[in-house]
């Protein structure tokens, strides 16, 4: 299963494509979109879309995995970050593709085990699950990784286990 | 000068265009776009953009004032309406025109004199600015028409103050 992680934000936004099966997974493209904290808020937004859509066209996700995001202490971060989401969700739609959502700690659980991990535990485990010489930097990159990780496990599982049930006389 | 007022929402959007200069209002259109509360968060997006985009087509407003959202005690309800307003940024600018932003407060103090009206108020007046028989409804569509004349209005008198400051020798 291929999967696009996406860590939603304005400023900064991590992307990661990751080919995985439950215990196993190859990391295919990860980056890193960029926009200007100062730019004019639509330019921002008409830019992401490109780069998302690119990334979209260019390694054809099966699934695009979304970090949920919960109220912050920061409302503008919180804004921005909803703003980057409903992009995500726009162009992965419009190409048909579904859209899936994890919460942080079911990303920090599904790859390190424990749902209370910090940020560098989850980069030390992302760099150690798909094998990379270096860790993905910055940390929006590497919890991008995480996310697509996360769901490629977790997506597998279910979709096994949703079989297994369809077989299960009723 | 022409306003496309958005409140922004994903179950109900209002739209409300209105030809303004201050004081004086002439409403050209007004809707609700809704969107099933039940549906897929990626189609909603999609089906609102369309919309919006034939809005932006049609009326060709010369900026569209959405109002600006703030935190609730309804996270579910904030990242919805954030996600509208990022439909509404997008598409806006994608075919260059510029979006504003106003406060509820705003808007309440434009078109009634009061930051603290409450909702009947501001369609009363709205229905009496515009000079219709009968009030808007829902109140998203209202309160998609009173941003519109709350932009028009302030807008104008904006514009005539940096000309004018623009005259003044330095």
């Amino acid at each position: 299963m291929r999967v696009l992680g996406v860590d939603p934000g304005l400023t900064r936004c991590g992307l990661g494509v990751v080919d995985g099966r439950p215990g196993r997974a190859v990391m295919v493209a990860v980056g890193v979109v960029r926009t200007p904290s100062g730019g004019d808020p639509g330019e921002r937004l008409v830019f992401l879309e490109r780069e998302l859509d690119a990334w979209l066209a260019r390694f054809e996700p099966e699934v695009v995995a979304v970090e949920r995001v919960f109220a912050d202490t920061n409302i503008t971060t919180v804004m921005t970050t909803a703003h980057a989401t409903a992009i995500a969700l726009l162009t992965a739609t419009k190409r048909g593709i579904p859209v899936v959502f994890h919460t942080p700690t079911e990303v920090k659980a599904a790859v390190t085990g424990s749902g209370r991990a910090d940020k560098s535990q989850v980069t030390a485990m992302v760099t150690r699950i798909l094998g990379l010489d270096v860790a993905p930097r910055p940390a929006d990159a590497a919890d991008a990784l995480a996310l697509a990780i996360c769901h490629a496990w977790r997506g597998a599982a279910e979709a096994r286990l949703a079989a297994l049930a369809a077989r299960v006389p009723r």
